[in-house]
């Protein structure tokens, strides 16, 4: 991973740039070569703009050059607007004097292996001189805010971003990405920085969420993502966006496999699976949104309301309709609805007595003739109710030129008391719209709507940060062979619990060794290569005296033999305590490494693939939060009358496996998944029944 | 049931009304008694308008009576806009002269008991005249085609609705109908048909569904439910939108527990359980939206784009990224992408070689420079290409100038080729808007939201209607008890499959029994109010010999001795082979009537809910539909290696046993559920292991 600290200072000059050169620079404002100086001129740029192309003396009403060599001076950003085999040309005329790079060019990685090795030489070129590389084959970016306009969409021929809202939008696809801010902008949200990362030689999407995480006037980064190349740098990415408090809304499209493969044949990305991104993202202060349109409006949402601290959430009404929806959509949302104070309640009921000023606070459309009520109420809320985000239902009466005002003022002293979010629901025309946003007050239309907006972004309440990872895998050594006895032994060695048992390399040893491991035992077959033992019969259980642990061990080892198991033995173990069982896993996802994966055996993982993703550096915290968010968690708290077992040891012992498998794959390239499967979980403990490594 | 094809023609004459009446008339345009009269001057209704109010000589301009006795020719509709005391009066004087009455008046049984027996006295009082009753304590209703606004709602000051459009709103709740009613003219949804049932002492909302399925100019109705009261009524109303092939999108509150009390309280409706009122829906031409919005842009989608005729979806875009995305979410929502031929894919590669014109049929932004080669490819893909609806992605290109005109004459040629619903994913003004409209394609912003709309419409080409249910249950007479034996030995005259076994008055004889139904066997206690006799350990399974049977009987008596158990006797059955268990009940809806409730036993039921709730008249293919719903049906299709059964068996056993319940629980208005639990199913057949009829 390349110091984001180190790279900082060169992308700050490159997003703030003072200079730009067009290179391929055209007369046409609506060409390739034209739109970055054309919206550049038009947005007021106030550094320079060096237009390059030999065949003119001026260019859109500038000096023109006739090459970047012959350009006297510094360039923060030069963008490449010409064909792919001149790209190379144009970098070296640039070294020692550029800040970046912003390559149009296709013709590269997209287009198979020799593009893959032009795409190569391409980013050594431009990282031997220090300088950032943003492309190739994307649309550039824009930086509104200073009136830099590097890129080549159409979209700003008509319109133009607004400026100063904090919000900043990184993007894997061009055309998409284009779209975005344009919904963006009409929708009136500040999206005043746009970067499209198009093929990430230089700059991925991880880097850009790192640099405005870490940029004073971004508060909102939206993100749209086709597939993570590199797990690391997009946890660090993270991490900088806890740290700074930042809050992270992400589209990732391949949510189905069909999807997944598409987005590969698309990009060429390798997309980690997504499991592994969603335990990604959790713990921190990212959503991952389903569509544009809930990205733009959690982004709305986060930047005119903010952010809830929990999930405490009130609900005033003056419909009794809208606040059942609202209080049924914010229960199925795992929101909560506090009860309401007599503060509340008694000074509602005394001026109307039919009123239900309970959670939905329920004070009629008497409102409509008392406004002073609605306003009393409100302050009385924030005032004695600790609320984590307060929504408000008056439909279309906020329109009602006889009413704004009051209502205005209503809002504006809850504003002065409290800084939660707080949220309007009904429809007004723009202009009371905007008197609403002055306020801080989001207007939003659907009632679900807008509880589903609390319920989204209070999940961020429970970052838990960079805490969330312990410090990482341990170097546990690794087992003699994948083979369970050994796994197992390796295990035991390492003080996880494996029931006591003992290897015998003959049958006729066996009786004896399970007189010493005590019975009732289980004698299991052991050989290079055995797999799936249950199913090929190289198991017995239950075994209560010598004679039939003799006899097993004859029909196991006969077994082995039929099966021409190499290095045979017999593994005679002590019977566990009756329990629940589970799987546990810990596999190399190529993108974000070591996964711990866990859920309940049978039907659980079998039918309804009710499993757990984890990183394996997860906290003992966020994995006893995972076991809980099993939906058959009832089952290991007692629903079906059995034991209710004990969350957190099981979380510590998840724990430690993490540690353990995570250290055992990476010490060794070749091992791909340390499986235990079951482990029981009774009364008195926790036991690995089964263990195996699989190497590649 | 009161007839509808009886009510029908009163209902036409209140709903296309040619004079109207308000009672309680005001000069002031913005009262209660104003706004009826201000409205239907200002939309310009044809027929007469009597305002009536002893005070003045003329009122808005129009002539004023005295009272509806002094007015001397018949009155469609009466608007009562006075306090409770005088309405009955008001009701006296219209006596054989009015068509219907809107009763705006609160105080009736929202308020207690003896505004219930107002609200009785008011509806007899009106049936008594063979007139329509809408409300009390509604907001009335509108009829824009026609002009007449008999409502007081203060929505229709600054604007008017959309005239023709072919949608009718039916509410429950007046102040949330009336933000439903603006919200949907201001997307420009034509719902000039507008009604809010209030108390409906007269009028339900079932009512109206039938009214407007049968209504000519309707196409698409939009109900709010807060409850159902008759579920037959409300049955009648879905099978007439069924007959009629128009669409109804519901939204009902009321999902969670606290949602559904919150509505209780509000109502006092009596809220059927949401899973029956699922049930209902099912199998017919109704969707249920799950927020407002979600139900504006389904009446849009519906009213613009038409409702598709199945799920194969085509996929056109210009963006790998959005191409992706609306993949996923198509796969998810359980759409086909049928694969495109070569006469699609062809000419798409000849003048694109990197473009991947499969389905998704990404065109690449190629298409922005070369803009036939999306009209040729949309042409293809109609003409040969068996879709039920296309989407086609374009961004915010299509307000693009320099492409509208192209882009628009594309879509209208697809359009005059075929009929499917056809929407436009992108951004674009007004002006461009009103053009797609006007060639019936659906703008669409979100591509995700474009996905789902024809998803969740999709699910009405799978309406059955009519023929979903059977002709109803068959009488089945009654078992003697609701004991075990008694139930079972009903069932078994009925030629349902009960285990072969013998009922013993002494444990003397459990052995002789047993011998006579064949080894081995089942012993189980029998005796009044005996439950959950599992738990009680009152019954032996798997019993092999004479003595063990013995044994188990003395046991099992001595313990029916120790409960106290009246008329105590032993019931000796065969085992039933093995194989997996269901849940099967035929329950009492206090609204929809008798339920079928069917699951898989153990934690599918326990700890998942994993239940399907069906009208008890279902049809076998519902139920069959209703089993592969079911999130463990895998384990009844081999999922965990066992074998595969027959679920149109098991649905054609479900259905008789729906019949068989619904008939029991028609005959004896005490019997509350048939329990049949657990149901074995295996290789060789279905046999129901246990039995209970619960009684009142």
């Amino acid at each position: 991973m390349r110091d984001m600290d180190t790279m900082r200072a060169r992308w700050e000059r490159f997003f703030a740039p003072r200079s730009l050169a067009v290179v391929g620079a055209s007369q046409d404002p609506s060409r390739i070569g034209g739109r970055p100086i054309a919206y550049s001129l038009k947005a007021g740029f106030a550094g320079r703009i060096y237009p390059i192309n030999p065949k003119y003396d001026r260019i859109q009403g500038l000096k023109a050059w006739p090459s970047l060599a012959a350009v006297p001076e510094p360039v923060d950003v030069v963008v490449v607007a010409v064909g792919q085999s001149q790209v190379e040309q144009v970098i070296r005329e640039g070294a020692g004097k550029v800040g970046g790079y912003v390559v149009f060019s296709a013709g590269y990685k997209e287009t198979g292996e020799a593009g893959r090795l032009a795409e190569e030489r391409l980013a050594r070129l431009v990282a031997d001189q220090g300088a950032v590389l943003l492309g190739p084959n994307c649309l550039g970016f824009i930086a509104a805010d200073a009136g830099a306009y590097p890129t080549f969409t159409s979209g700003f021929e008509d319109v133009e971003p607004v400026r100063g809202g904090g919000v900043a939008i990184v993007t894997q696809s061009g055309a998409f990405g284009a779209y975005l801010l344009r919904l963006a902008t009409e929708r009136g949200i500040g999206a005043s920085n746009w970067v499209s990362t198009g093929n990430e030689a230089g700059l991925t999407v991880a880097d850009l969420i790192a640099y405005y995480a870490e940029d004073p006037g971004t508060r909102i980064i939206c993100a749209y993502l086709e597939g993570v190349r590199d797990g690391p740098r997009f946890l660090e990415a993270l991490e900088r966006v806890d740290r700074a408090g930042k809050l992270l809304i992400v589209v990732k499209v391949g949510r189905t496999e069909r999807g997944a493969q598409a987005a590969r044949s698309h990009t060429g990305s390798l997309v980690g699976s997504d499991a592994a991104f969603d335990a990604a993202l959790r713990g921190h202060r990212a959503v991952r949104a389903e569509s544009v349109r809930e990205m733009l409006e959690l982004a709305e949402a986060a930047a005119i309301g903010g952010v809830p601290r929990g999930r405490r959430y009130g609900i005033v009404t003056v419909s009794g309709g809208a606040g059942i929806l609202m209080a049924d959509a914010a229960l199925a949302a795992g929101l909560e609805l506090p009860e309401m104070p007599p503060a509340v309640t008694e000074p509602v009921l005394a001026r109307v007595p039919f009123a239900a000023p309970y959670n939905p606070v329920d004070i009629t459309a008497q409102t409509i003739n008392e406004p002073d009520l609605l306003a009393s109420t409100l302050r009385a809320m924030v005032e004695h109710v600790d609320l984590d985000a307060l929504a408000v239902f008056l439909s279309h009466v906020i329109a009602a030129p006889s009413l704004a005002d009051t209502l205005v003022d209503a809002f504006r002293a809850v504003r002065e008391r409290s800084d939660l979010p707080l949220h309007l629901v009904g429809f007004a025309p723009e202009a009371v719209r905007r008197r609403y946003r002055e306020l801080n007050v989001l207007l939003v239309e659907d009632p679900a709507a807008a509880v589903a907006l609390v319920a989204k972004l209070a999940a961020v309440a429970d970052a838990t940060g960079p805490s969330a990872a312990t410090t990482g895998g341990e170097d546990p050594g690794a087992p003699a062979t994948g083979e369970e006895w050994a796994v197992k032994a390796w295990l035991r060695d390492l003080g996880l619990p494996v029931p006591e048992g003992r290897r015998v390399g003959r049958p006729e040893d066996a009786a004896e060794a399970a007189a010493a491991v005590g019975f009732p035992v289980a004698v299991k077959l052991q050989g290079e290569g055995l797999l799936h033992k249950t199913e090929h019969g190289a198991v017995r259980l239950g075994l209560t005296g010598p004679e039939a642990v003799a006899a097993a061990a004859e029909a196991l080892w006969a077994l082995g033999e039929r099966l021409g198991l190499e290095g045979p033995s017999l593994l005679i173990e002590a019977m566990a305590p009756p329990g629940e069982e589970l799987l546990v896993s810990v596999r190399r996802d190529p993108v974000f490494g070591p996964l711990l994966i866990f859920g309940l055996g049978g039907i659980w993982t079998e039918v309804l693939r009710d499993v757990r993703t984890e990183l394996a550096s997860a906290s003992e915290k966020r994995l006893a939060e995972g076991l809980r968010a099993l939906r058959g968690a009832g089952v290991l708290l007692g629903a079906r009358g059995g034991p209710s077992y004990d969350l957190d040891a099981l979380a510590r012992f998840l724990g430690r496996v993490g540690r353990v498998g995570a250290g055992l794959l990476s010490r060794d390239p070749d091992a791909m998944e340390l499986e235990l499967n079951p482990v029981r979980v009774s009364v008195d403990g926790i036991r690995i029944l089964d263990a195996v490594l699989y190497r590649r």
